[in-house]
């Protein structure tokens, strides 16, 4: 892949208009809809296949790319056509002195590589994602949807250029060596974007010097304070853990004040059969499960396991969030809104809850409208990250003759002003 | 050092009130001033050491800690007084349903390593900043002013604690040993920002895995379009290049528009006996000079030398800088606005220009007040970064009970509200 090709395009793309962004991503999503049948095939390939592979349930539900998904992506493109334009955007607009006028208007981050699972609906997600934000986009999906994969990519490739997207406004990569390859491009690809497994963006993030955005784990806490109502805290724990346990927003491990470990036998009737308890030795004097060891609360399950520990007071919570967790959601079970106020500003995460399931942290959840993914780290996007992530901004200075000597040398001074 | 520590102070630090932070600087301001005897006998001792090792002469001046120095940073205070709080913002406030309410609010990154150069007043501007930004800060500065940075930290240091920040709110660092060590905290210190040399920025980045805000090297570029206006135009190199040399916006390269190369001898006589002019072919057809290679393109001279090439049309300008430019601060000269924003839109650098200076991109010239370095990376904060580049923000969201499974399962839908 010649990848300065991919950044001169992305030039070209950043200076289009909105509309024509937008008429493009029509088009994207009328050519989708037109060449239905020839997608459906292509991911019947990939089932056949998955099958012959016998690979997991999950995964191959995963897989599947029917009607009611190409609804679904459709729908996503028309709603993203809908969202206010993040580019261009006035961030301010300052006189400096008499003509030199400075601006910082929103523009987009160049060229974004991203390596996702293996729903071939992430594809057209993100790929329109960048469109509207005028990114070009590097993809690489899972090898199991090969084939669904490289149909959308040539649907998608050749409706955008047709609608005037510049070349390579889209580019797939099919090997694990290309992905390789993707990493050494710094200089030319601006931000990368791994989801998939610790490991997988542990690996990305230590092999590359071209900026990462995402989470490696997802280690979230639930605290039961002292106040907490235990009616509320029982369906959140339940909520938090089990609604969904593979993903990064599902809780690992159960905090509870010392005064509030009466929830304990409440919470094993409740998780009977269902979610194993692991607990730290205070735990285990007030019920029955295996021992909780150190490892265990560095832990993502991402399965029904929870891990649990007594604390002596908020602060012990805290504490341990902030050492063991991974910055991404935690949550306080409170009635008392000064203990809710105290763990919200000193846990260190992207998403500091009280009174509601960690399960909360998602983009679409969050009204974004979309979503690339959650970043655990603290520069730039924080959280589930929509449109807003994908942009940056530049200043522009615009003069007529205007010398720093002047200023320096006491002939003129600065006029701030706002406008 | 201990860094765990320095991180637990970090978390006190982002709780307190703007009122409190302020209060802190107020006693900083205060200490400084009362103990301005101290400050300047171990700047004296410094500039003996400098005297008897004979160190450069710019040098020595940057070193140098008098009355006016100190009358300017305690000035700086002040006006970081009268800043509004960069914390406890809120950037959205969203209803997701009934009771389930989302806001994002503006946060202290945590802990911010600072590598600075020789000037003793960096050590109280960057400390400064950070305490109105709600960070710790770890500073190392140059050695040739080791005993007015001790003095500095412990009057900032106690002068600080004593108005009730916490302790490790400010750290120094005394040895190279200590930055190494500094590059390893990972998890501990949230943030780098290397101002020095391009080997040494370089050298931190490739040596340490929390992220690194900055600039390695300023090449930046003045295009005299076709349209250009001489008379602006000579006057905007000459300061672009000359003002300063020794600086990151200061211009290395001219490109100019082969129906504009009227333009080079008038340039080579107001150049003559003051920048050495290095050109390409078609440059050395119009005047008798050195002749540039593809290196000199590459390089941040930081001295009276100017690299000059001809180029077809702004689309070769345009690519010449974003190839050969580090994305810093680039301008056009060009009396056509049509070209001016093709520039703009098309040229990849923090700062885009019209028909001024390069040496204008600086936080206080900007207007921030302050500035703690200058970034060319595009995530996070860009150009001249001030207050708001040392904020991060998070999600908080409160709700009664609210549970995930009830909206998945259709229970429950979002009312997405914003107010």
């Amino acid at each position: 892949m010649d990848y300065r090709k991919v950044k001169e395009s992305s030039f070209k793309l950043a200076s289009l208009s909105a509309d024509k962004r937008n008429a493009a991503l029509r088009a994207i999503k009328d050519a989708l809809v037109n060449q239905k049948d020839r997608i459906i095939q292509s991911n019947k390939a990939d089932l056949e296949r998955a099958k012959i592979e016998n690979i997991a349930q999950p995964l191959y539900k995963r897989l599947k790319f029917d009607e009611d998904k190409l609804a679904e992506v459709v729908g996503g493109i028309e709603s993203l056509i809908e969202l206010p334009d993040p580019l261009f955007a006035t961030l301010l607009r300052r006189q400096l002195d008499d003509g030199l006028i400075l601006s910082k208007e929103t523009c987009p981050i160049g060229v974004i590589g991203v390596i996702f699972e293996s729903r071939p609906d992430a594809l057209v997600q993100i790929s329109a994602l960048c469109v509207k934000s005028g990114n070009c986009s590097v993809l690489k999906g899972g090898s199991e949807a090969m084939q669904t994969n490289i149909t959308l990519f040539e649907i998608i490739k050749e409706a955008g250029q047709n609608a005037g997207l510049p070349e390579n406004f889209i580019t797939l990569i099919e090997s694990r060596e290309g992905v390789n390859e993707m990493l050494k491009c710094h200089g030319d690809i601006d931000l990368l974007i791994p989801r998939g497994s610790n490991e997988f963006v542990q690996y990305i993030m230590e092999n590359s010097k071209i900026p990462v955005m995402g989470h490696a784990d997802g280690i979230c806490h639930v605290y039961v304070d002292k106040d907490a109502d235990f009616a509320k805290a029982i369906p959140i724990i339940m909520d938090s853990k089990l609604q969904y346990v593979a993903v990064c927003n599902a809780t690992e491990t159960l905090l509870v004040h010392k005064d509030a470990a009466g929830i304990l036998n409440m919470l094993q009737e409740q998780a009977k059969g269902k979610i194993e308890l692991r607990g730290c030795e205070a735990t285990r004097k007030y019920i029955d499960c295996i021992p909780a060891e150190e490892i265990d609360f560095n832990t993502e399950y991402l399965d029904a396991i929870l891990s649990i520990k007594i604390v002596d007071d908020i602060q012990e919570a805290v504490n341990h969030i902030n050492r063991y967790g991974s910055h991404h959601t935690d949550c306080i079970i409170t009635e008392n809104d000064d203990a809710a106020a105290f763990f919200m500003d000193n846990t260190d995460s992207a998403g500091v809850y009280q009174n509601c399931s960690t399960r909360f942290a998602d983009g679409f959840r969050y009204g974004f409208g979309a979503e690339v993914g959650v970043s655990t780290g603290k520069l730039h996007a924080r959280g589930p990250v929509g449109l807003d992530g994908l942009v940056t901004y530049k200043y522009k200075l615009r003069g007529n003759g205007h010398l720093v000597a002047d200023y320096s040398e006491g002939r003129k001074t600065f006029k701030f002003k706002d406008f």
